[in-house]
């Protein structure tokens, strides 16, 4: 299935959310948070306001996207939890993991916790790209690229 | 199940997500990021982090929360796609609808703009006080009352 982006434009919000509820995995409060902004002039736009909105939320916020994110490489595969989208992913994009479980699970020795933050903040952006690549992907597999725009 | 707070605070953040993941409906981002906060040093303090992550969030995603939550009295129900939770809250709590259809559907006639922003704005605060009552009565439901704290 692909829509044009005024199809998405005219969609009621329990449709849009349906349909485009899992860009981010797990997490269609950003979707349907975003539907606010409709009319979107372009696929791309919408991708904006999705990444716009993520961007805007307090750290711990980001942690629990990544925390509600299939850690690829990890347990979530080996329990067969992933979601139909990140099956395809895994199988056709050759991402790496998001390393969410090295994020919540890092050891806590007196000493090192400065090195530790900066490196959960760095693992935190790593995982949050990661996440707006995957959403760029599950966008172009629903909604039809305007190239005009 | 009822746990107690220790046993809430064990949690690996998987377990944690999966078991209070939809003490907001169809948000479990939210819990999944208050999951930074332990040790919480009770049931008290556990609804506290979720209900300041909620205030924290844009107006937008107050929104979206409200857009991911069943409307009680409405199309979600007829269409028999609330979950588990909802159903019993609706046959046991006689709480209200939450007007999240209402809210995304207002009219939009020149001269009353500023009215209609004020009624979303009411509206969006009644729902988003509806989403925490809800998510009390699911954190109870799951988690031992500490009546010590």
């Amino acid at each position: 299935m692909n829509m044009d982006i005024a199809t998405v434009n005219a969609l009621p919000y329990e449709d849009f959310v349906d349909i485009l509820g899992n860009v981010v995995e797990k997490c269609p409060m950003i979707t349907a948070a975003v539907w606010s902004g409709r009319p979107f002039l372009s696929l791309a736009a919408l991708e904006a306001a999705i990444r716009e909105f993520i961007d805007a939320l307090p750290e711990s916020g980001k942690e629990g996207i990544l925390r509600c994110h299939p850690d690829l490489a990890g347990r979530d595969l080996q329990s067969g939890s992933l979601t139909r989208e990140s099956h395809e992913e895994q199988a056709g994009s050759g991402m790496g993991a998001l390393n969410s479980g090295s994020l919540a699970h890092g050891p806590a020795q007196p000493g090192v916790q400065g090195a530790l933050r900066n490196e959960r903040a760095v693992e935190r952006a790593r995982g949050i790209e990661e996440v707006k690549k995957i959403c760029h992907l599950r966008l172009q597999s629903l909604v039809l690229t305007d190239n005009r725009l």
